[in-house]
């Protein structure tokens, strides 16, 4: 079990701040679409540069010009690179063929994605790809809360993502994901160090 | 009949020239998600500076966090930012309530979406948004070239994107959208602004 500190509309300095705080209670450091989309590969880049023993995520979201992007993303830094479950097949065997290359890894973000794709998506299971299943923020903002239903054990290499707080976790371990991705319950706490060690604690005496 | 000018895997710099090139010829100047996602915010910021009067379309391609990246996009000087047509749908409304707050325009991108879910979508027709029918630079690369199926006549404010050529004009003039959104056929030619202005003239001649 692993815990992904995700970091998200704050500057690259408040993000360096929040990792040097929480840095040994978190496996992987994601790199939000807010920071790509706002300072580019900088992001990585500079975060990278500052951990350079963190697997860092990059929350790139490619939905198309999958090689490029993905290239982009692993050049800058980034261990793991992520694209839409949503994007046409082709954008998705681009992403895993270059991930193979780099020997890096995929995670395909199940966003939106119909039931139907994500079973075909199943078949690219494989050492280079993790499943991400997820519940945006602008759902989980009209729902007050998660939405995602959980309905099975999850395999290996799953990670889950969308609100995720300490009160969740007894329901979470049920299922046992891989990745556990936490944002604002962490960067937003009044401490975040303590919550950060808070998670930790639980999930080895929940998993 | 409008053509926007759409920039991918080059430098801001780079693209400053080619806008300097083709300007009298393009309506919109689009700083496309590879600029976006490798210099951030500052490649809308330094386009829109060097010229104040184009319609600057950032091609940001949100997918959720919908207030925030539309919010970024625009107060960065975008006139036009875009949302993906797979997104969920309260990530697509709160597209279109910033870009009504802020007078400006939403333009939805329809790669890869159903046709169940464009006809959803075609409800929100209304000033502030923008459909665009768009193959993906992949699916094209895959089918070495156009695979839009053109049916109709389209409506206004409807934009169509991948793999524009000289050549298909007459085949896309049949069906009149607003918008021709135009890259590498204008981009990659060994004189851009003379290849701009023969899309203008055919358009011209055409529409």
């Amino acid at each position: 079990m692993k815990i992904q500190l995700a970091l998200d509309r704050i500057t690259i300095k408040q993000a360096t701040a929040l990792i040097e705080l929480t840095e040994p209670f978190v496996d992987l450091v994601e790199v939000g679409t807010s920071l790509i989309k706002q300072y580019g590969m900088e992001s990585i880049h500079e975060i990278k540069k500052a951990f350079p023993l963190k697997t860092i995520v990059a929350d790139i979201k490619t939905i198309d010009n999958a090689t490029y992007e993905s290239k982009m993303s692993f050049e800058a830094g980034a261990d793991i690179t992520t694209v839409m479950g949503v994007s046409p097949i082709p954008t998705i065997e681009k992403c895993i063929e270059i991930a193979e290359k780099y020997d890096k890894q995929i995670m395909i973000d199940l966003l939106n994605t119909s039931e139907k794709k994500k079973k075909q998506l199943y078949s690219y299971a494989k050492k280079h790809v993790i499943f991400c299943h997820h519940v945006s923020k602008d759902e989980q903002e009209l729902s007050g809360g998660r939405v995602l239903s959980l309905k099975k054990r999850y395999s290996n290499n799953t990670a889950i993502a969308g609100g995720i707080t300490l009160e969740a976790l007894p329901e979470l371990a049920k299922v046992k994901p891989e990745i556990l991705i936490v944002g604002s319950a962490i960067t937003k706490a009044d401490n975040p160090r303590k919550i950060a060690k808070q998670f930790q604690r639980r999930l080895k005496e929940l998993w």
